[in-house]
């Protein structure tokens, strides 16, 4: 740390340790750790208030989100700049109105240790008031993973109880919550684990699991942003049954093949009557509260957890990134940056 | 016609020309005439209520229908059996107690002079009320593709004032419904006449129109039992607006495909939030009286008409159902059995 000029305000210099992307991921394949790199060399103005102006604010980042949807991202982040993604940030100086200096926000931030956030970024970042709970919760289950279950759950598939209800990549951010979430609507429910992700170049024909667990009556197909695509897709489509809904928040298969696997089997939308609707999660925000007011009490019950997988330091978040996409994760992956 | 038997009452043998289907229509490839053939050596006996039971009606068909679910059944249907489709019939003879005899009805009969039709099939016949229209309208704009156009629109896609409609097939039956409905609920209307169906090798990107149809704000993309399948679907969903809706009656493109084009670009779903529905209009007939009330007087007042191409009797249905898969029609295809 260094104080620097003379004013009365003191300005203090910190390291600010980076996770770069040091060229663009191509549309085709997956990132690998070389995509990323760690730097130690830049630098950061603390307890400066002019550089956030009147719609900003300077973070200090706390946990870092894995998240499938940054994989698009990286084929247009510029490249020589930090990755983006979710995270759990406290505000270290504040110009925006809507916060204070000490505020704890959740939103998309830099992986870096800290971060200087103006409009549009520093609009759309939520206030966290119950610390109560992992603050890290708030990169899964209270955080846009734990809102685009909840969404695509109750406000897109509505089951009804004692339905069956299929997720693909039952053990990714998003597919434990759903889980969860229909046991405690009654609901009956098929989880499917990621190694059944075409990464791993499963056939659904040869896959007793799969087809055992299609077979049943399931009403509701939630596809959260896992490795699903044509041939899940298709396997899926051939056992659906009449009045069935889709939910899709995601296809990893298309973030990784460039030229997605083509669908064939959507002529049983029109013979099972289906209907299958995409999301995004960021449209429902304005719906944040009435889920808190829902998911807090069961996690404080602890009728709902959030598994997590917890990276430790800035260093280790390349290799989680990457890991997500090949499935290695069991529950929510983060990237602990620094001690709350 | 000759009497036969002594009995009090006496039996009435006439001829009963059919459409037979000569063979098996593999599943992939299209229907040519020659699977099909029209025989005369059939006979029938009229007047003879024993023949119908307590559930059954035997009836003379006036109109048939020409529709595209009729391909799909044509790999099914038993061979040397007359085909099967909607029509408009007059009962002759009625054990049926919904109905009397002297009924117009209309429903799926055989492609044949007469018919008899027990359980399940009369129990399916809907009584015709309102005979000031003519009664070809039943296969057309009164019947089931009038009533798949109207679920589609008004139940599936509920489209706003001043929204964009892009309807594929729109000369065909239920096409050319949705775009009078469309105009009527003061939407804009973009036609695509089946000659962009994948049949005449179309390439969307090549087509100009197609592509600045699909380039305005579209809301509604309500795809009819049409000449649609993987490239085109894959162009609308190349175009789609945020919240659009995409119905789904069937696609022509996989019943003669038989292994259907893969679709490629389903995470438009998600990107754009797109609500994509496949129906089948059975499942609404429980709504007929309310699509009456709706749609006669329309027609009366001319809002409406159902452009109808009609095929002058039973040899001519081999040809008139085959050129409904090339799009050589324009408007319903019906077939005149007999005058009324």
């Amino acid at each position: 740390m260094a104080i620097v000029g003379g004013s009365e305000e003191a300005t203090v210099v910190v390291r600010n340790k980076q996770v770069i992307l040091r060229e663009y991921v191509p549309a085709s394949g997956f990132p690998k750790e070389s995509d990323m790199c760690v730097t130690t060399i830049g630098t950061i103005k603390l307890m400066l208030p002019d550089q956030v102006g009147s719609d900003g604010v300077l973070v200090k980042n706390l946990y870092l989100s894995c998240d499938p949807s940054q994989r698009s991202r990286m084929t247009k982040t510029p490249q020589q700049r930090p990755i983006r993604g979710y995270g759990v940030a406290e505000i270290l100086v504040c110009g925006h109105p809507n916060f204070e200096k000490g505020d704890l926000v959740w939103g998309i931030t830099g992986w870096e240790e800290y971060s200087v956030l103006t409009k549009p970024a520093a609009d759309t970042l939520t206030k966290i008031q119950h610390t109560d709970v992992p603050l890290s919760y708030y990169t899964g289950i209270l955080g846009m993973p734990g809102m685009t279950a909840y969404i695509g759950f109750y406000e897109i598939c509505s089951p009804k109880k004692g339905q069956y209800v299929f997720i693909s990549a039952a053990s990714g951010a998003v597919g434990q919550l759903v889980g969860q979430s229909a046991k405690l609507q009654g609901c009956y429910v098929d989880l499917l684990k990621n190694k059944f992700g075409f990464d791993d170049g499963f056939n659904y024909k040869e896959e007793p699991d799969l087809n055992a667990a299609l077979k049943r009556s399931v009403a509701v197909h939630f596809f959260p942003n896992c490795n699903v695509g044509g041939k899940m897709l298709d396997a899926v489509l051939l056992n659906m049954r009449i009045g069935d809904r889709i939910a899709m928040c995601g296809m990893i298969s298309r973030y990784n093949l460039g030229q997605a696997e083509g669908v064939h089997n959507l002529i049983y939308l029109v013979a099972k009557r289906v209907r299958m609707e995409g999301f995004l999660v960021p449209d429902y925000y304005h719906l944040y509260l009435k889920f808190l007011e829902l998911v807090l009490p069961y996690i404080n019950e602890g009728k709902i957890v959030d598994v997590e997988d917890k990276a430790q330091g800035l260093e280790s978040g390349p290799a989680a990134l990457v890991e997500l996409f090949t499935g290695r994760n069991v529950g929510k992956q983060v990237v602990v940056v620094a001690l709350e």
